[in-house]
């Protein structure tokens, strides 16, 4: 049997003449139109909500999404990942990262056994550091631990490690990821080499930043060490990695080399030993819960139905901008510091996933698949690239994040500044949308006489997502959620979200020069 | 007489016969038709080179934008804007930041003399917190200068302080922009509260976020201090404002605040007093070569005929594919972790100076305008988004920048990070353009062979641009090429490219909500 592409399905052929008959519909009069989408257009999950009422769609755009996710077998995908099946197709293997939080449905009991034992070694070594019970070669406990790793070994890491440890509860824990020396010197400058673990994190072993700044921390830790250098290897460094051989070829200890299934893939693996960074900054409690949020969202993604389904909702709002409206971009704004790195590890997850144009059968797309994906912090970015999303010429959906407010660092009653944030979010995200009619009357009517440089289009599009608090809980559905929503826009646009080809040439073409 | 639209003049009209004839054009065909193209299409000034070979354009191409610069008076517009005319019209303001390097061509003594004079204010200031004359009140060298500010307040310093600073020479620099009180708490954490300055920085002084943060600082100083509040804030803040009686209430001394002349724009600011944390980073002197580099990339600016301009042929190249090819992108790739920043400053000075809908004559424009910057590091964002670069559907020219290979962090002469680094950029860079048909023959044949997700579809344009060292002069004319480029975008594109009208809803509708 022939497979569609999937610009030839039915669905995507009716939503193309839905969006020719709708193009010109604004979301002021989509309100007007229909009041109750603002209370309507809601789900939630995981401690995550979404309002997706400022988006430039009706119900009959979503029930036509939900056709052709049904023509691209959502379910049927959905089902496949989470029963272990070979989904990544070019590479032969299965895609279970999901396994690594308990959400494994297939009857392959060496799954979980796998996932348990890999699991408990590198959660163990993480609590004996952050006791102080595995000491440095000096004999002291650690103070502070460096990731080496780039990519899918650095920017999950770097993400949580950012938003979610706490100061003076473990060691600091830091990452080196480039090539360029100055990032390690950078990160090295006041740090104590008697007190500092280095994660040489690479699962292949084969990374040659990763390789070369290991050597160059051991450099550094001979250079402030009287100890032999075999000595320093053992007590300073441990690695995760399944390339047991070259690790212990280097010089660390076996027990040291923390393991990854071989079902998970670079960008999906903070949930494995990759996550030792992570397990080190907020314990293996922390971790835990980091997993029990991502299974919740997944438990969300295996249940509901379409029409409640954030990641498939996600996904199809994406879809909608990019391949109808014409898209190439999509921003995320979070109004959380604590989210700083949320956009670099977003822009792995979905353009390294779904920045393809070959399909799953390998023939060349005709339609658009991965937009450029950017973003940053409001409020800072208010003062930055605003003013484009406000005014420029270009259509630039957006997911804006808000959490909700709370005193961790209020400085006196009148430090209402937690509190603006998440009032920020909210009025940015409805002028946006709605332009000065979200204005009261009175300085409505005022802002009308105004020259033309001040007036506003509107008719922006962007998801409300909220969580009523930052913990590893939430954050862990929060990413769950990310990577869910890749997955489906990867099953609708039919190409393999699970490899990444197109990073090879650039490696053959140094080797050439060099 | 009628001002014509950009898009109605006669060699956009030609730009746009030849785009329908050209469009199928790819890189690797232009550099066999014409292998002199590589050896030709490079120019430089002021220690920065641009290779603009893997462009998809040709001589002919180059020949119509010089005309449609013309059409569009690029000379007469450069000339008003040194010679200090009004021409950012909306606020009715000259736009004079190259006079503070310098460059200013008009005939009014004053402007020399107020640039020289507030230059000397805060350089003198920066030098005295440096050297420890100007204590704390305790008595004690200040050891960390946090800046407050935001936007142009804090974009411009903190890249620039990144990429300069160095260890142990002066006092570190920290930067609080947002809103969210944990970006304060995490940038304070581990201050010294006895030797800690904080710049208050805002033109206006009725920036929100900074207030509500020098209050916060304000509250952590005596919280830590046994001093009188105001005998705190007297010795631990100083100001970078206009509004002299505002910063005098709020308690800093008169002689603490450092002014600008009103003829500057928030994003192109950090030439002025508001980059007295790079002065305190790098000295008086480090502060002038980065002046001194910026007064060179002018004059280039000034003088070089169209074809050699570097700020002029940029412009260029992002408008024949942001108006013809349809590109809504921009990425910006540093190999080079001291320029981490560059993609977070572009966004507000291109993005904020062009991400308008309105020409300077208020008409709704009916083109393209600025489109989405964003970047990232090399070699770390090979292993992120360089997937979809290589292999997505969406066509996202490129700026590479590299730097010369260097032994600063060398550990080892086995070490080669470095000329690695700059291996990768030209890898990449050719790769990108020219796919496997830039391997040796003996891999490119054995490529061919493989299966359709490992093709290239290659001819992914990118200027290549190197700097033979990173210092405070190149930097200074690095960032100054960026900023006449977006002018000159501007002056294509029609709009005033140094207001920023569309960030004010949100600030109208944040107020109405709270």
């Amino acid at each position: 049997m022939t497979i569609l592409q999937t610009n030839q399905q039915p669905a995507w052929q009716a939503l193309e003449q839905l969006f020719n008959q709708q193009r010109g519909a604004k979301l002021p009069q989509l309100l007007a139109d229909d009041a109750s989408r603002a209370q309507r257009m809601v789900t939630s999950a995981a401690g995550v909500s979404i309002d997706y009422s400022r988006h430039l769609l009706t119900d009959q755009t979503l029930n036509l999404f939900e056709q052709l996710f049904e023509q691209q077998d959502w379910q049927g995908w959905r089902a496949k990942m989470f029963e272990g099946d070979i989904i990544n197709t070019s590479e032969q293997r299965a895609v279970l990262h999901v396994a690594l939080r308990d959400s494994y449905t297939g009857a392959d009991a060496s799954i979980a056994t796998e996932s348990a034992a890999t699991r408990d070694a590198f959660l163990n070594f993480a609590q004996q550091i952050r006791a102080g019970e595995i000491k440095s070669h000096s004999n002291q406990a650690f103070t502070d631990v460096v990731n080496l790793g780039i990519g899918g070994s650095d920017l999950g890491p770097r993400l949580v490690c950012h938003a979610l440890a706490q100061p003076d509860n473990g060691p600091h824990v830091h990452f080196v990821a480039n090539l360029d020396p100055a990032e390690m010197a950078r990160v090295l400058r006041g740090l104590n080499p008697a007190t500092t673990l280095f994660i040489l994190s690479s699962k292949s072993y084969s990374t040659m930043e990763t390789q070369a700044n290991a050597q160059a921390a051991l450099s550094w830790l001979c250079a402030n060490n009287s100890a032999p250098e075999a000595a320093i290897k053992a007590a300073h460094f441990c690695a995760v990695s399944n390339n047991i051989a070259a690790v212990s070829a280097w010089g660390i200890a076996i027990e040291r080399c923390f393991t990854l299934p071989e079902w998970v893939g670079g960008r999906f693996s903070l949930w494995s030993a990759v996550g030792l960074s992570i397990a080190i900054a907020i314990g293996a409690d922390g971790f835990k819960e980091l997993l029990a949020g991502a299974h919740e969202m997944d438990t969300h993604f295996l249940n509901a139905p379409f029409k409640q389904n954030m990641p498939a909702l996600m996904a199809a709002f994406g879809i909608w901008y990019t391949n109808f409206y014409g898209a190439q971009n999509h921003g995320v704004i979070s109004y959380a510091e604590r989210l700083r790195y949320l956009p670099d590890y977003l822009q792995q997850l979905e353009m390294e996933s779904n920045g393809k144009c070959v399909d799953k059968q390998g023939r060349a797309i005709s339609y658009a698949t991965s937009p450029v994906l950017f973003g940053g912090l409001g409020t800072s970015t208010q003062h930055s690239f605003f003013q484009m999303l406000h005014q420029g010429t270009h259509l630039v959906p957006l997911d804006i994040i808000s959490i909700d407010a709370n005193d961790d660092h209020k400085t006196s009653a009148a430090d209402t500044r937690s509190q603006d944030l998440l009032l920020f979010a909210r009025a940015q995200s409805d002028a946006l949308a709605y332009g000065i009619n979200a204005l009261p009357a009175s300085l409505r009517d005022a802002w009308q006489s105004k020259p033309s440089y001040s007036h506003f289009p509107a008719s922006r599009p962007n998801s409300r997502l909220h969580l009523t608090e930052l913990t590893p809980k939430t954050l862990g559905a929060l990413i769950a959620l990310y990577e869910h929503k890749t997955f489906m826009q990867g099953v609708v646009w039919n190409v393999n979200s699970f490899d990444q080809w197109g990073v090879e040439l650039g490696k053959v073409m140094f080797g050439a020069m060099k």
